[in-house]
């Protein structure tokens, strides 16, 4: 369902109209997610010449072809290891003189090649970056992508819940256990993998944003952090949920309500035209009115899609406005140092009347 | 004690004699991988100029001070999430003019960055390719190195070992369930991940020398094959063993003698100072001259290290010669189409006085 040629096929389209409209007789799609996105390939050496239309051609090496037959049956394919000269070295040959490139995934040695492959075909050529352009057609999310999103979150939410039901979630279980123990059940569940290494962070480590899980053992009365997701047909779901293992103590409620606080009032700017910055700053301001501002040392959130990170950011520097059916991130966290550190994150999909909110794994605090 | 602060001090000043032989002021290394090898630094954004001596400075964000602080405790650390813009800019101030950088990649974007970076300080700035200076250091392993893939290989034998032992490769199982049960047991053995995804192929899907589980079921009768790795300290390990359920067939038996033959010409050719494509050929030469040399469609080998795939490659096109303390994988297949196929692979370290085997799993056909 996800693979649906005729919306893989509507995606190049897009490029294409891009290509003309910069008045490119050609683009050379380079970064493998991209080349994923436009054509429904998922091997691991690939490349995508999009051309005027008709002429779309994907590169890719020996020990794909039949994969490259079955996922994307539409397009010609060329069979060659160096994927991107060889598709230059095709788009010169075919009279293409003005080809773009994605400048920000290309090397310096790549471009060298690309220059190399087409130079038999004469000096009047012309490498052009189109910037993060595919990047941005990606923010959008058709109906298929959504879907995948909200079943890779529905398996995380499933995983937490069988984690927490089993017992799985207690005292003398280190963090390293837990964090496998949640992996096997969201493979076991259904996902192709997981979407990043699986945070569990316990007493003063839930005070690390970003901790890889160590031998440290839960404890009674400490925070734990989960942050994790599963992939479902190549989509990330990222969820965080905070604990406490046994009764909180004062401390403990008060900065989880800030969060909490803060995370509602995220979800609620996440609305069609609002400026990333400003949903940032939404969230930001009871977390500084608290005066814990310097404790929240991240941005507010991210989209999700084919990577676990991509456009648009949610943060105070970030540029541009929400669109309809963006898939985002929002996890505001509050982090104290030796002490412990809360944050909550769901993954939603922006919508005209409201966020479509896909991690349904409850919010309230959880005296475990 | 991979660690060591002396060893990685050691490998830093080599890269410094380079610059000083190529009359480069300092260098710029964005390979995260070599900054790993260089440092000790295991974080997802980093860059480290090596100036003259005594200078070197390791640049990350701050997700990431505490654990720079722990893992590279005698670098001088720059907090900035652009990392290789800021330090170029500090070596540019620093009155750094000659500087190399790794062209392989730094992407175009990137460069623009850089020479962005440095441009206050003046136009008398160079900015040179030092290739893949880093990555032949990697290729040859120190003790300690070699001690942390011996033990990634150890991980690897034993869950394979214990897998079988519980019965795990049995008609009705999944390929995908068999692969999941092998990574679990190599994380249970204490590898801190796997090393690629793990390869369970069966029936036809075995003559794909490349394939991801799927569901079919392991079938009575049948080819086997899995190839896997554990990883130690940052080291991969990597191997492939392929396995008949039940009794082989005559043309079982035929091809996997072959192909054990082959890896055994091949391990036998990995001499100090022999040239690459010459054991790629000693492994080749059997399965040509049994009319197969069509259905082993890949190269015989590849150095392993910090990364799965690293210098040197063994294949007929390599260039290049065996160092002593190169550790390398031998993996010759013969792959029938719609039949099945045979791998058999081990990692091994090059040596004066032969080859030192690191997986030790025996490569007898194993009728299960």
């Amino acid at each position: 369902m996800i693979d649906d040629r005729a919306r893989i096929l509507a995606r190049r389209d897009r490029l294409r109209g891009l290509a003309n409209s910069l008045d490119l007789d050609a683009i050379l799609v380079t970064n493998l997610v991209n080349v994923r996105y436009l054509t429904g390939f998922t091997g691991s050496n690939a490349a995508l010449l999009v051309g005027p239309d008709g002429t779309d051609l994907l590169a890719t090496d020996g020990r794909y072809t039949t994969q490259a037959g079955a996922e994307a049956p539409d397009l010609e394919l060329l069979i060659e290891r160096a994927c991107a000269p060889a598709l230059a070295a095709s788009a010169s040959q075919a009279g293409i003189r003005r080809l773009g490139y994605e400048s920000h995934v290309v090397t310096v040695d790549g471009l060298d090649g690309l220059r190399t492959a087409m130079s038999p075909a004469g000096p009047d050529l012309e490498l052009l970056s189109i910037g993060l352009a595919v990047e941005a057609l990606r923010s959008i999310k058709d109906t298929a992508e959504i879907a995948a999103l909200r079943q890779a979150c529905a398996i995380a939410d499933l995983a937490l819940a069988s984690l927490i039901e089993a017992g799985g979630l207690q005292a003398g279980r280190s963090e390293r256990e837990v964090g496998r123990d949640l992996d096997h059940r969201m493979l076991s569940l259904g996902a192709e993998s997981v979407s990043f290494e699986t945070i569990v962070a316990t007493g003063s480590n839930s005070a690390i944003p970003h901790q890889r899980p160590t031998d440290a053992n839960l404890v009674h009365g400490d925070f734990v952090k989960l942050d994790f997701g599963a992939t479902f047909a190549g989509y990330h779901s990222d969820m965080t949920r905070t604990f406490v293992l046994g009764s909180p103590a004062d401390w403990q409620r008060e900065i989880y309500a800030l969060v909490a606080a803060a995370q509602r009032l995220g979800r609620e700017a996440l609305a069609v035209g609002a400026a990333v910055a400003d949903v940032d700053a939404a969230a930001r301001l009871p977390i500084v009115e608290a005066g814990h501002g310097a404790n929240f040392s991240h941005g507010l959130g991210h989209g999700v899609g084919l990577e676990i990170h991509e456009a648009p950011a949610l943060s105070a520097l970030g540029a541009g406005r929400l669109e309809e059916d963006m898939a985002v991130t929002v996890e505001p966290g509050v982090y104290l140092v030796g002490r412990g550190g809360v944050r909550i994150e769901d993954t939603l999909v922006v919508g005209a009347v409201g966020p479509d909110l896909l991690t349904m794994t409850s919010k309230e605090l959880v005296a475990l």
